[in-house]
């Protein structure tokens, strides 16, 4: 049973810090998780992952499921051991990335029916086999099955799916607890698109299943930011105050810091790890693009205040060379730098969280980055 | 000054164990020095590298002069700093790039006139800029500009290019001797192609010049394997015996073995770092390609006795799903296990030279070889 303890709440804002444990270790909310799509945080071996902060990364249950494949992870008995990665792993369900970037997929009430993006094989994703294939990654959180629907998607559309998401959360439940000891925990995911109501709808469907955590997915998908934070100001307060919440795929800095405010406990993005090995870099005076001209003989690191490894040993013109030049170190220097960024900054809305004074922390957060436009 | 001092000899060969000391630490011989092209042993961390045993690395000067060019190096005060390394750097001197990878070269009695590979740009490397660069490089070792030839090559061309190379080498320690203060030092490269008195003349020629060390150049350039450790085999003893002894770009672990045997104390070669990214990798029972599928679900690590970190910790089926999905993390765990094998081989060959037990050192490594059929 997962026991998620709030520990600290702001007096100003939802925002809160909290704790749970998995077989794994503690985890620490707000948290960031680095995305680990294919049984690696891309550039980065595990023990850096630790050493930035790392205690709970994610796994893609679609991208495993088809390469290596369960047969391979099975003989480590799951992710863990096969990776190398001691920290607490959560999986996705599958269901985004089968909406994404599978071929030819069908949804019906049994699941989803795809072609592999790799080799067009035909699979069917059905919330049993969801469960199945992240029972053998033996991840300390599985999501339930959900269905992904586009931005703009109409009434009825979101209406249906989110019926179909509720109904596969149930056969979820079902089957997790016939299949496992529940040293794992199992996480529902609230749809209903860009209506409230239809949010709401879900939220209460899903808190009646009684589940270890939440999650609300459907966000960053498209939408203006406002109705992002709109979305999610007024789902948060319906998720049960007991369990954590996580906000699946998002998103930017200034995101995490209003998801936060707002209540939100958990969160994933590739953004760290994408943008690095596109060469932009978070600091706290905002983004650099290292591939910039101006930074070509520049000796200072690229965040003064930031003590990641790359910000202690490497300068911008270093950095800018190896980007340049296409270097591999490029992407491990640029990932370490931006996964320890996020990292970082949900430790501090912690510790800010920890001491009362939350809004403080955002108001210098926004400030460091209007002084940084000339960085 | 540099003062090499050979430790120990071998009673049944001539393999030699020595050291000599850098403004950078000291060099245990034999050694292997791994390349880092521009300034980053490609895919690998310099605390990585060290960990793994490496005590002197490789620049390219032609490389580093085009990108990112002595300007920006220079902000650093060389190489070590721009770079994050603490160990001694080797520079080359431009010339096999030149020879290898320039368009348009040219080439007379003052240097060479080619154009970039990277942007057509047009230059001039003279005996004197080549040692200005590695200045500005602030290597450790600096190499004279030599004259590189194609295999075959006729005894006209090879005597003509041998000539040249040394007057350039009498240019380059006269430019050294007036503009460093040589707490680095300048070695010279003996050429002559497949022409053993070719050879024995150049070698001649350099010793007078009693430079600090010496190299042998246009080897493993095409020709048979035999006739380059013929001619290894007979150029060795002609140089000094009391300074180091670097057969560059050479070569396989048999080749190291065997030039160890015949007296020769420093290599470097992209084979560990380049073979790795092509998912080749030594162990002592021979190479394996990695993405063979036999290594599908096989929990072993790469090699049983290794202890370098990709072995402790990862299995064969983790290198090969990592290496056949491109992950970038494949290109850290080869590359790092390939330069441990290079390293832990100098090493263990310098241990053997010290136990008077080369010959039976060097017959276990062929039987281990012999045995890996099977593996």
């Amino acid at each position: 049973m997962l026991t998620f303890e709030v520990i600290s709440q702001s007096s100003t804002t939802s925002a809160r810090a909290g704790t749970f444990n998995t077989a794994h270790g503690r985890v620490e909310t707000p948290i960031f998780m680095p995305v680990g799509t294919l049984a690696t945080v891309k550039a980065l071996p595990p023990e850096v992952l630790t050493a930035a902060g790392a205690q709970i990364i994610l796994g893609n249950t679609y991208h495993l499921y088809l390469r290596p494949g369960c047969a391979v992870i099975d003989k480590f008995n799951g992710l863990h051991r096969f990776m190398h990665w001691e920290g607490s792993i959560l999986t996705d369900s599958g269901g985004f990335q089968v909406f994404s970037l599978a071929q030819l997929s069908t949804i019906d009430e049994a699941g989803y029916a795809f072609q592999s993006h790799l080799d067009g094989s035909r699979h069917l994703l059905t919330p049993e086999r969801a469960i199945d294939v992240q029972i053998c990654l033996n991840s300390d959180i599985h999501m339930c099955l959900d269905q992904c629907i586009p931005y703009p998607a109409d009434r009825q559309l979101t209406a249906d799916a989110l019926g179909l998401t509720t109904r596969w959360a149930k056969r979820c439940k079902t089957h997790w607890e016939a299949h496992t000891d529940r040293q794992n925990h199992l996480f529902g995911i609230v749809q209903g698109g860009m209506y409230a109501d239809l949010r709401s709808r879900s939220a209460q469907e899903l808190a009646e299943l009684a589940l270890p955590g939440y999650a609300i997915g459907g966000l960053s998908v498209g939408e203006p930011k406002a109705l992002m934070l709109e979305m999610a100001a007024h789902t948060l307060p319906l998720l049960p105050p007991d369990k954590p919440k996580y906000i699946m795929g998002v998103g930017t800095p200034e995101d995490l810091v209003e998801l936060v405010a707002l209540g939100a406990d958990m969160f994933d993005c590739v953004m760290p790890t994408r943008n690095a090995r596109n060469g932009q870099l978070f600091t706290r005076r905002g983004r650099l693009n290292i591939s910039n001209a101006r930074f070509r003989d520049d000796t200072r690191p690229l965040d003064e205040k930031c003590d990641c490894y790359t910000c202690r040993h490497f300068s911008r013109a270093y950095l800018r060379h190896l980007y340049t030049a296409r270097e591999i170190m490029a992407y491990y220097l640029n990932t370490l730098h931006n996964v320890y960024y996020y990292l970082s900054l949900a430790r501090e809305m912690r510790t800010a969280i920890c001491d009362d004074r939350f809004e403080a922390f955002r108001r210098q957060f926004y400030l460091d980055r209007e002084a940084g436009a000339h960085q």
